[in-house]
C-alpha cells in the first residue's frame, strides 16, 4: 500500500517536494484493533501547524518520516472490536494512507472513529458539511455570531469548505450573505449557493466589489483569512460588529517566528474605532446539534454541499499545497484514496 | 494669555518641537457664552489621533496653527450663560490655553461643560478617577471585562491614569488584579496602590516576572497599550479569556499607512489558539453609573487616585511628548495651567 510522508518541514507555504510517497506492507489488526481501507481524505490547511521545525504552542509537530496527518473517511476492511462491523464506513484521522489499523479504546480526546450513516448524504460529507468545516461554519455563524435575521454577514474564504456552509446558514437564519473568493469562477459558484452579493480579492477592482456588495456595512465578519482580506473588509463593518475568527490562513505559512504583513496597528485601530468583538473559535463546540440542524436543512433542501474531488494519494501533496496559494476548488477539497464500494 | 498650537503634524511618536506657544489677547465672552480660566489640562494620547497628516477614520484632523484640542478642568471667570455662574468649576475640552471662550448650547455630542462637585475630592480628579480615564476602567473592567470574584486580571499601562483605577476596581470585585507597568517605582507604586502582583516590562527579565505573576494564567486582559508588552501576555491567557481593548499606544506613533510591527501573525494565532474574545471599546459607555461607583468607593476609601502633575502651559508639549516614550509618571498625568482659586 501508498502512504504519504514527511519529507521536511514546511519553509512558508508547503510545496509538493516536501512530501515523498512510500510504498510499506498492509498492516494487520491486533485485539480490539480494526483495519481501516480510506476512501476519502481531507484537505485540511490546519495540518500546517504540525509542519514547522518551530512548534506553535498547542500544535503536535510530526517527525519528519510519519505518516501525514488528517481526517478520512474509511470503510472497516477487518475488525477485530465489536462495536464495529466489516464494511462500516466510519470516519476519522487516520491519516494520508490507502490503509490504516487504529484502536478505537486509545482514541484521543475527538473520540473513537465516529460511525457515517450513509443515507443521509455522500459518505464523503463527514469530511466537509457533516463534518468539522460543518461544525465550524455553524459554531461561527450561529453561536458565536448569534446572526439575527436580517443582519448582513460577511465571509471570508467563501467558496471553502466552512465559508460555502455558513453563507447557506445565513440564508437559513434570514441573513444577508455576502461572500469574498478569488476569482470570478468561485464567485459565481456562491451566487450559485444562494450568497446575495459577493467579490473577488483577485480582481482589481475589489474594493469597488466590496462596498457595493455591502452598501449599508455588515453586522458580522466570519473571518477565516486574516491579512489583505480582512484589512479590506474591516473598514466596512458596524460600530459594534461581531467578529468570530476560525482560521487565517494568510498567515499559515508565516510560521511563528516569521516575519508578516506589519498589519497589526490597523487591525487594533479597527477594533477601538469599530469596538469590534472578535472571538476566536473551533468548530468542534458546535457538537452534534450542529451537524443535526445542518442535516435537516440539507434534507429540506435548504443547504446544498460542494466538494471538488481529486483523484488519488499521489495527488494529496500537490492538493495540500495549492490550498495556500489560492487554489481554484469550491466547497471542500477531497481526495478519492479508493472507490466506495 | 499663553495658547499651545500645531506648528507641525506628528511623525511617528510626537515631539515637542511639533507644537509652538503663542502670546494672544484673552477673548471675551458673547451672548450665551463663558470665559473659562484653565486652571488644569489632562495630558490624553488620544490626541496623538488628530496631529496625523494622514487622518485617521473617525478621528477629526487638527490645521496647522490651531490651538491644540484636550480635555481641561476650568474656572468660569465671566458668564453670559444662565446655567453656570463666575466662580463654578467645570470639566470640558477648552484646549491648551489659559482661558478659552465656550458656548454651552452649541457643544458637540460630549455636551456642554460639565460642572465639577469639589466636595468629592480635587478637582483635577475630574480628569482622572472621576472623568474620562475612571469611566475607561470601570467599562474596561466592570461592563466589557465583566469580571468575577477570584478571576485574575492582567492590566497594561497598570502605572497609567486608566490602568490605575481598574486594577483597584478589580480588587473591589474580589478579583487578582496584576500590573504591567515599566521601571521599578511604577511598579513600587501599584502595589501600594493594591495589586497583588506586577512586572516590569523594561526588566531583562520581564518574561520570567510575568510567569511568576501568573502562575495560573489569566481570564481578561485590558489592554490599552498592543504591542511587544501585548504578545507577551497572550500566551499567559486562559482558553475564552476576555480582552477588552481600550488602547494601543505603542501603534498611535505609526500612523494609519505606516509600517509597524510585524506582529499580526502571532496575534491572530493565539486569538484563535486561546479562543480569545476581544471587544474594543471606549470608555464613555460606562456614563453616570461608573462615575457614581468610582466615586462611591472612593469615600469608602477603597480606591486611590494617583496624579502626576507639572508645572505650567510651557510644559505641555513635553509631557505630551513623553507619554510615548514610556515615562515616569503614576496615574494621570496632568498639566497645572493656573492654582485653583
Amino acid at each position: 500500500m501508498k502512504q504519504v510522508v514527511l519529507a521536511a518541514y514546511a519553509k512558508g507555504n508547503p510545496k509538493p517536494s516536501d512530501f515523498r510517497i512510500e510504498e510499506v506492507p498492509v498492516p494487520v489488526a491486533g485485539e480490539r484493533e480494526i483495519l481501516l481501507r480510506t476512501l476519502w481524505l481531507a484537505v485540511d490547511p490546519l495540518i500546517r501547524f504540525s509542519l514547522d521545525e518551530k512548534l506553535l504552542s498547542g500544535a503536535t509537530r510530526m517527525e519528519l518520516g510519519a505518516v501525514m496527518v488528517g481526517p478520512t473517511v474509511c470503510e472497516v476492511a477487518a475488525s477485530n472490536h465489536p462495536d464495529y462491523a466489516v464494511g462500516d464506513v466510519v470516519e476519522g484521522r487516520s491519516g494520508w494512507q490507502e490503509y490504516a489499523v487504529v484502536a478505537p479504546d486509545q482514541s484521543d480526546y475527538r473520540g473513537p472513529p465516529r460511525k457515517v450513516d450513509s443515507s443521509l448524504a455522500p459518505v464523503s460529507t463527514a469530511l466537509g458539511a457533516l463534518g468539522g468545516p460543518g461544525q465550524t461554519a455553524y459554531e461561527g455563524i450561529v453561536n458565536v455570531g448569534k446572526v439575527k435575521a436580517g443582519e448582513t454577514v460577511v465571509i471570508s474564504a467563501a467558496a471553502g469548505a466552512v465559508g460555502s456552509i455558513a453563507g447557506q446558514i445565513v440564508k437559513v437564519l434570514g441573513g444577508r450573505a455576502v461572500g469574498i473568493a478569488g476569482g470570478a469562477s468561485k464567485c459565481a459558484a456562491l451566487l450559485d449557493l444562494g450568497f446575495d452579493a459577493v467579490a473577488d480579492y483577485k480582481a482589481p477592482d475589489f474594493a469597488d466589489q466590496l462596498k457595493a456588495a455591502l452598501p449599508d456595512g455588515a453586522e458580522v465578519y466570519l473571518d477565516n483569512v486574516g491579512g489583505d482580506v480582512t484589512l479590506a473588509v474591516l473598514p466596512h463593518l458596524k460600530r459594534g460588529a461581531r467578529m468570530p475568527m476560525c482560521g487565517f490562513i494568510a498567515y499559515y505559512g508565516v510560521g511563528m517566528e516569521g516575519p508578516g504583513p506589519d498589519h497589526l496597528p490597523g487591525f487594533y485601530r479597527q477594533i477601538m474605532a469599530k469596538a469590534l468583538e472578535i472571538k476566536g473559535f473551533a468548530g468542534i463546540f458546535a457538537g452534534k446539534k450542529g451537524l443535526e440542524d445542518i442535516a435537516g436543512w440539507m434534507k429540506d433542501g435548504k443547504i446544498r454541499f460542494a466538494e471538488s474531488v481529486v483523484e488519488g494519494l499521489d495527488a494529496a501533496p500537490q492538493a495540500f499545497s495549492s490550498v495556500f496559494s489560492g487554489h481554484d476548488h469550491v466547497g471542500k477539497l477531497l481526495v478519492r484514496v479508493a472507490p466506495e464500494a
